[in-house]
């Protein structure tokens, strides 16, 4: 295909003139057609993406309906994260250029070589002590010292590593697979280019283009011109997106952030990480540990109020936010019952938590519905649109289903009363086990909506642990086994199945049943398509990911267009 | 109905003068008929209804074919498990009677409060050193010392405590929530009747009438009589059997119990357990702890014969116990490659096992091929019909088993070659995860059978732990929100709809599929029935539930042609 080529060719003409910060392009023809630009310098591959999309239909060389085809959706995230200020980055700074792009964004931080030593330094506090968690490479044990560290640089592994994989699921700046570093965890040390680093040294690391550099670099945050043309861009795929997209938010600043992104609501708010909060932990371990309902009960109460101001905040900060009008709050409030401890337990994946406990202990449902719908209540007296759903987690059965969905409905009305407010709500389920999949017409009778758990739903279908699957995954990735990690796209032969199955089922049962997912793959593009394509009338993602979702959505939508209009598929 | 009491009346008089031993019956009436006899003392259940079916017919009251209904598979155990004898039991000795019959028979030991000291005390020589584990409840914390005790004593707990249902699923006595028995794990005692009882101390319990004991008391072997007309019984339920009957066997022990019970064969052999012998463990640990191939194929060189005489010894037990003909031995040495050693992880249930250990080290597959088909050409080279079925566990897509059926093969043409024999075989797999079943179409394409490990399914399909379940199933069963616990009894909702939907699906792609299950429902009278109902080939279960398994088939058989005939449904 020579035209191909010429095509390339004035493209990267266009592209040197337009965008002079990028060099060391490599180009991916697909179906005869140029889709991604990478660069390993400088500038990032979703930007490049952004820009020739925009300057291809400025040109009229494509039409803004082939142009929302041109960006990646996994790369929007590029145009949002900070940047390495290149002005500060003296030519003998940079360390090593060997890494992997594992994650992008820039992060500076002072160097630590275990997951403890990064909780320690950092506290809670990660912003005001950054430190960057230095590894050979990391394991599951060390997921509490990522979540804490601004960023993670590793000696070993690839772009499917744990340590690549977890950090883009937290949105984390990550160099991968550094090759020229040398670690040394036990001597607390890391050797690169002749020098030594110890604990506490400052380095800055550039996950977009993978390079390692010395010191503490002046870090610029997104580009405001590309966040226009981002706008801009986002303006032509929009208009095909049919299914919603929704965020994972339990705490203000991720409402906020989900907003910014646009997301229509909050699809998933996971309750029990409220419950580890510094001040809650008192009242969260004296409910634990003791064995009658009385003294649970009295700490449950003071749960109670902590809880609802939650709910609260949550709601307001959505609001303030970014919303133009009231109609923008239909959905802003869905509360979940989910897991609230895991104890001890063989496996806790498989455990006692979810609706298990809110049947052993319903004063625990009672509680968290009262939380709810007080908080609802209050903010609807203030004059905000609210809607809650309010999602069971972990039902097995029409029964469990049908002895939480009493609870909750016997407790708004009790609220409603009480503060002579009433408010809309739903009660649905999170279908995140097989077996509710399969009996979904079933649990259909009692439920309202459905949100799949599909990380949860993932480990049983499969029988994989999250935690354990990379023991497994690189050989299965390598021997072809797996084409990708099913944790990170949607399995669509065997899960896929699943959701389809229940999707039908509970509309048998129920024509209006509202479907969704709040797993992970909420935010993976082609696990959106698939929720396109199977009818679920949205997904709910991290908020780093609600852009993602929603050019994925507004691409498979625009498909379906095109195979109708005929044959010109993508 | 006022001629069932006379019947009732009339049966009651005639057990009376035909068996003594019984006093203080229940009787249990379901459509109008005399179904069950509970006796709380001296005599078993099963006995009873196994002496009141053929007085029954001898007089002339029912059918043979009406008959066979008329015992529980479940109480079949009563009759093989050693008995107090009664005469070496004087009035002042038994200490309780307020215990629940949890698991039937007799049993002597000492008394140890701790599963440490449990196996501590019994060590390998459970025979040599009895012990009897008292506590006021058991956990899965004690399954070590549940495993070596002869018997277990719980003062609190019902027919479903964690006591009652493992011991009934080891064919193991125990005496459930025996409530005036103090027991006080911190001082090491035991107070009953005002007598203290210290560890050491000798008691014997009796599961089938729930007493307690003081001293060693003498037990007497099954009743040879009882064993005669337990024949005759079978003898009518025999010929209406269609489902197959497999043993679980790991040792030439097990072999040789299923044969006596009459097992078509072995249907679930877990190598793995044999990698626990004591010779074994060096190698093991050797093969598990190295990071390189070569030590790796170094350790299992040297597990290769202990591996190759295990299988060997496991076929020659069950060919001489009980073989009358050649043909008998068609199907005795299914090899399973199975879990091999769970290392430390998050959620060992869902971890690195299975096929999975034998795709990322191929040598642990190719080792284990090469002792099943040694041992087969070896045992073939004397004469002996063997069939082995090599199983493939914890598959969960078709490249899976495609990987490890390759193997497999090899490995048999290789030592056929070596050798100079053959022997007939089929590769195939366990279905123990949810998408197994759901992909069963694909995973038929290189699977020559199926098995169910429905303990593992179960588990998925639900997300419960079986070790953790025991938490949230009095609960759960209290509230009605399960009928019953899962685990012993097939859920035919869920875990039962994918067992048809594999059934189905690989009979789709491969008509001569055999199918059959393994786990623990093999055994469970409502499950054969299930079994029967959608058309498997046959369940392997424990040993000791072989007969349950017999009789349960043929009552579901018997069922069957009771509708054909016309509505006198069961």
């Amino acid at each position: 295909m020579p035209q191909v080529y010429d095509q390339l060719r004035e493209i990267t003409t266009r592209l040197e003139k337009h965008y002079r910060g990028m060099q060391d392009f490599e180009f991916t023809i697909q179906g005869g057609k140029l889709y991604m630009l990478q660069t390993r310098n400088g500038q990032s591959t979703g930007v490049a993406q952004v820009i020739i999309a925009l300057q291809m239909v400025e040109e009229g060389v494509i039409t803004k309906e082939e142009a929302i085809f041109r960006v990646d959706p996994n790369r929007l995230i590029d145009l949002l994260v900070p940047r390495v200020d290149e002005k500060d980055v003296k030519p003998g700074d940079v360390l090593s250029k060997k890494g992997l792009p594992a994650s992008p964004g820039g992060a500076a931080g002072q160097i630590v070589f275990t997951a403890d030593e990064a909780v320690e330094k950092a506290g809670h506090r990660t912003d005001k002590n950054p430190v960057i968690l230095v590894r050979s490479e990391t394991t599951p044990e060390d997921i509490h010292g990522m979540e804490v560290a601004v960023a993670i640089l590793t000696s070993r592994g690839g772009m499917t590593s744990h340590a690549a994989v977890v950090t883009r699921g937290m949105g984390k700046c990550c160099v991968a697979g550094a090759e020229d570093v040398d670690v040394n965890e036990k001597m607390r040390e890391m050797r690169v280019k002749g020098q030594v680093f110890k604990e506490g040294d400052w380095i800055t690391l550039d996950g977009t283009t993978g390079r390692v550099i010395k010191g503490k670099k002046k870090l610029l945050p997104p580009d405001p011109a590309m966040l226009a043309k981002l706008k801009q861009f986002m303006s032509w795929a929009e208009p095909f997106r049919k299914l919603g997209v929704r965020a994972n938010a339990d705490i203000p600043r991720d409402a906020i952030q989900a907003r910014a992104f646009g997301a229509e609501g909050i699809g998933l708010c996971r309750t029990e990480h409220m419950f580890f909060e510094k001040d809650r932990i008192p009242h969260m371990q004296a409910m634990i540990l003791t064995d009658n309902e009385k003294d649970r009960r009295a700490a449950l109460k003071k749960l109670l109020p902590m809880q609802r101001s939650d709910f609260i905040a949550l709601v307001e900060k959505y609001r303030r936010f970014g919303a133009k009008s009231a109609s923008d709050l239909k959905k802003v409030m869905p509360g979940l019952l989910r897991r609230v401890e895991e104890l001890h337990e063989f496996n806790p994946m498989l455990g006692h938590r979810g609706c298990r406990l809110g049947i052993t202990y319903p004063e625990i449902t009672e509680m968290q519905a009262r939380a709810i719908f007080e908080a609802a209540v209050a903010v609807a007296k203030d004059g905000v649109k609210v809607f809650p759903e309010v999602m069971i987690p972990l039902t097995a059965t029409l029964k469990e289903m049908a002895n939480q969905a009493a609870i909750v409905n016997r407790i708004a009305q009790e609220v409603f009363t009480e503060k002579e407010q009433k408010v809309d709500y739903l009660v649905g389920t999170m279908i995140e086990l097989p077996r509710a999949a399969l009996v979904a017409d079933e649990i259909a009778k009692e439920s309202q909506f459905f949100s799949f758990g599909t990380n949860d739903l993932t480990q049983t279908t499969f029988g994989f642990s999250r935690d354990d699957v990379n023991k497994i995954l690189p050989t299965y990735l390598a021997e072809g086994i797996l084409k990708q990690d099913p944790f990170a796209v949607l399995d669509r032969e065997g899960v896929g199945q699943l959701v389809k199955m229940a999707t039908e089922r509970g509309r048998k049962t129920r024509p209006d049943l509202k479907v969704g997912i709040c797993g992970e793959h909420g935010g993976d593009p082609s696990s959106v398509e698939f929720c396109h394509q199977t009818g679920l009338n949205y997904v709910s993602c991290s908020p780093f990911r609600v852009l993602t979702a929603r050019l994925a959505a507004a691409q498979a939508a625009a498909t379906d267009k095109l195979r109708v209009e005929g044959g010109r598929t993508k």
